[in-house]
């Protein structure tokens, strides 16, 4: 086995590369200074407005003619929390890491009402008819929204002739309505075997999903319900419908005729997703996303088993949207937001609130949650494009081969000034046998502030627990500690990568990003995305990796690369009616 | 409508009866004192082993002759944490509040194996042939229990001549195997309709609950599988029919006819419930139990959605099971383990680990978790007898009808020596015309230790969440600060209990027993159970209501009740094979 040289574990010590860029305080400062002189720390990595507030993606898509990724989402620029006038803001990127933000892309008709959540397709051969050929083909955008109004929520068009920029309404919306306040976030797709446009959109507080079918974008059937299943909460919200790749984890010797339970009516290649956020009432406390796996005809999706599945394990992954188009068909392409409706309102960053999560790649992989069961999974890897000449530049610090005992910590600097933007990837031993039962065995990882180290984040394993486990109450921020939702301890259960003899092997990718921890466990099998917050200013400065057992863990590999990152310019929007 | 009232709200005032009997602080320390000399603060009014660990509740039966209810238990009287051999421990009460100890009632037959968890019936009819005339049919108990070896796991009879106090196993065990070493947890009824016996047990590792019946609870025939349904965990386990009464709320004006989904095949009286218990990988981290509502034929469970209910919204309420028979048969009788398996075995307390919750009697309801939508939900209400001569005596301290700003708190004492056992109930009212976007809208009640007011648990609700939370992290405690799984903050979503106006009523029942809390909402359509630790003797002294906004908040009722036990004697037991 790959892992007989366990047995002679020696410390290769840390290697720093020389491309190692400072940190641009100055460009921060100057962006990021508020009214009390407070810094406001940006994440440098992940798509965030430049003023006001966000909540849900919506309308992604990638413009093959431009080789761009577009991201709309909920925008309030008027102020720092959510409220109406609520428009679809607009950022670009060509790397999914960095973007450029365009204002406001669609802003609703009335002051006291809002251009909701929904998403955008290209209409390739103009079935809508909204397109001439001035229009490439690549580029031809339909957003497919909400638009809310104290009196009801239906379901609206707008297009664009510019390649996503500009967009004018539908004259004939809405398109769907369903005598509704709460009817809302169509995610559209194109169906190839029958030909046809596939809407899903929630009946909210029904606990129901609704699934037409149109030709032209502008007229909709509907053609089934998917209702009461998984986690009911208050509401549903953002469902969307997906084919998604079927890969094969590279620990896994399953072919898919093992699968013990019934698979019908797919393929090998692809199967179908419904994703489904609920809000309030998910069981960590707020919002969460879930997910079935199953099978979709063009009029009905049936799940293949009434499992209710966890798409991330954190408390900030929320009303999860897929990509139209991508450049890679080999998996499904999507983002979540990046926070949580308990605490959105009150997180302590300026002048902005909230964060898109890091784009992830989906496909769906057979797993072994147990020695005794392989189940489908849907499993999500980051997208992190560290590789390129216009790529962020990079620190690399790296170790192996370190077994752990109680009196010895390993400490992990970060030389310079730390950007708060790394990737760590770590792969670590647990010895089972020399577990007992009165002593909890855990591996930690303290990252600790580069300016106070008694803040931290504390992340790690435990033997007994089997369970990853992270700890981001450990900071002198206010808000941290006043706000009642603001859970401190998530954790993740998970059955080791591999196994040789008595040690079960695990491994973990982290990505941080000034306030945003993005945790993928075992390749991706399972996922946690928690935002976090140390005082203004106090990145991580080091990683101390410790164990309270001695004989209990081993570091397999370690390996840190810092990013350093110049973000693009800052505008102010304004969004409401066109005067 | 009944809270006009509440344009005039007046303080009424705190009134304390004379029926307030000090904490025989004398005993406990007597009892209590660990070898350090830290008082180890027992619950009173929870099952708690005298010493050693406990885990899942098992063998709950009512002896309609004794007038007494009996509890089994998962114990190691050997050692503070889990360990082989594990035995089944025995507790009684009369009330269900106060519990006697009996020390071990089943053993195993090897040292390096356990009596794991299981279920007792009543075998009125002798359908066994264990008994005869000797014994009375209604204290004929036939306990059905997992027996542990390291090669297997296959389900045991015992059977009890004397009301339950000792048993012999029968000769021809085991009943039920199935050629795994993850194989456990039968919890047998009798199915009136099809004159049977029926187990269901876990086939944990692939998330499959068998059922099989029998006429004489030896020679069993597996009828169907449940599979793979809800959230799956790392395990199933502690699976368990019940028929359970249906009942109405008394804010319910709905008929069972309006239910909008489809039951099939039921009566209206009562509706089949199956509980099912996973860990680790709980949706909040380590221990859950999940249940579902449908119908049972005496072969098939088939619930009537696919939804996934949460049996309880905290982290430590585990492994539910029922009662085999009870007295009052309006409800569903049962008690789960209070505690989580990532962090059980590292509770201060001594020298024992682990309580069980109050019994809780539940029923089904329907309930309306949003305006558009009316569900079935199982309703828990505890048993918590304090009329009569033999219960505890009680104080008491009530208010009524106050609004609450920003500027003035109201502190409720709890005079003479706390004990730490108490109960409160609170009406109040959320005005959501004042409530901004800007400005969190919360109502607190903070639980403040006795002798240290820096350690306190806080409770409350929140406008802009619409929900309640709990903060438990707010202590000196070592524990809480360094266990990486006791998480601090939970949280319960719901809607009013009604409505006036722009008044939002909600009400909440809470029962505090020195390091349990347990809380119940809207008249216990959600329930929500968590430990919590302060220091030694730093019992909850007084409770101050506050909120940080001005207008919203209103108590219009809270009354306390504070309880003084005097507790049953302890004894020391072992467990192993008999000499």
């Amino acid at each position: 086995m790959i892992f007989s040289k366990l047995y002679s574990l020696v410390l290769l010590g840390s290697v720093a590369t020389s491309s190692y860029v400072p940190y641009h305080a100055s460009e921060l400062v100057e962006r990021d200074i508020d009214n009390t002189g407070k810094a406001a720390d940006r994440p440098l990595i992940h798509a965030t407005p430049d003023s006001g507030w966000m909540n849900d993606p919506n309308g992604l898509w990638y413009d093959a003619k431009e080789k761009l990724y577009h991201l709309y989402y909920q925008y309030n620029p008027n102020d720092m929390v959510w409220g109406f006038p609520l428009c679809w803001g607009h950022a670009t990127s060509e790397d999914l890491m960095l973007w450029k933000n365009h204002g406001v892309a669609i802003s609703p008709a009335r002051n006291d009402s809002g251009v909701y959540s929904g998403s955008a397709v290209i209409d390739y051969n103009n079935t809508s008819g909204f397109f001439d050929d001035s229009v490439d083909p690549r580029q031809r955008v339909v957003a497919i929204w909400t638009y809310n109004t104290p009196e009801s929520e239906t379901q609206y068009l707008s297009y664009s002739t510019d390649g996503g920029y500009t967009f004018q309404e539908y004259e004939h919306n809405p398109v769907v309505e369903f005598n509704s306040t709460q009817f809302r976030d169509p995610k559209v797709i194109w169906h190839e075997e029958t030909q046809k446009w596939i809407m899903t959109v929630a009946l909210c507080q029904q606990y129901s999903v609704f699934i037409y079918s149109s030709e032209n974008l502008k007229d909709w059937t509907l053609e089934s319900k998917f209702t009461d299943s998984g986690l009911l909460g208050f509401q549903y919200e953002a469902p969307g419908l997906a084919k998604i790749p079927v890969t094969k984890a590279t620990n896994n010797n399953y072919t898919l005729e093992d699968n013990s339970y019934d698979v019908k009516n797919n393929d090998t290649e692809y199967m179908w997703v419904l994703f489904l956020a609920i809000n309030p009432g998910g069981p960590q406390g707020g919002s969460f996303n879930q997910y079935f796996i199953g099978d979709f005809n063009g009029t009905t999706f049936t799940p293949f088993t009434h499992q209710t599945r966890m798409l991330d394990f954190g408390k900030d992954f929320y009303a999860f949207q897929g990509f139209f188009n991508s450049p890679d068909d080999s998996s499904y392409l999507g983002i979540a937001w990046t926070s949580n409706w308990q605490y959105s309102a009150y997180v302590p960053t300026y002048p902005w609130r909230s964060s898109m999560s890091l784009p992830r790649r989906f496909t769906i992989q057979q797993y072994s949650p147990t020695p005794e069961s392989v189940q489908l999974n849907l499993n999500s890897v980051p997208v992190l494009n560290l590789a390129g000449d216009d790529k962020p530049s990079e620190s690399r610090y790296a170790l192996s081969n370190k077994a752990l005992n109680s009196t010895a910590n390993l400490t992990i600097p970060i030389e310079g000034t730390p950007t708060g933007t790394f990737e760590f990837t770590v792969t670590f031993a647990c010895n089972s046998t020399t577990v007992v039962n009165t002593q909890s065995a855990d591996l930690n990882f303290f990252l600790k502030g580069s300016k106070d180290q008694t803040e931290y984040l504390r992340l790690g394993h435990n033997a007994q627990a089997a369970a990853f486990f992270i700890d981001r109450g450990n900071t002198k921020v206010e808000f941290v500690h006043s706000n009642p939702f603001f859970t401190n301890r998530l954790s993740v259960n998970g059955e080791p990568w591999s196994q040789d003899g008595s040690y079960s092997i695990y491994k973990v990718q982290g990505i941080v990003d000034v306030n945003i921890l993005e945790l993928f466990f075992n390749e991706g099998s399972m996922a946690s995305t928690n935002t976090f917050f140390l005082s203004p200013g106090n990145f991580i400065g080091n990683i101390e990796i410790s164990s309270s057992v001695d004989g209990v863990y081993s570091i397999l590999d370690f390996d840190l690369k810092e990013l350093d990152v110049v973000d693009s310019k800052v505008t102010v929007e304004t969004c409401g009616p066109s005067e």
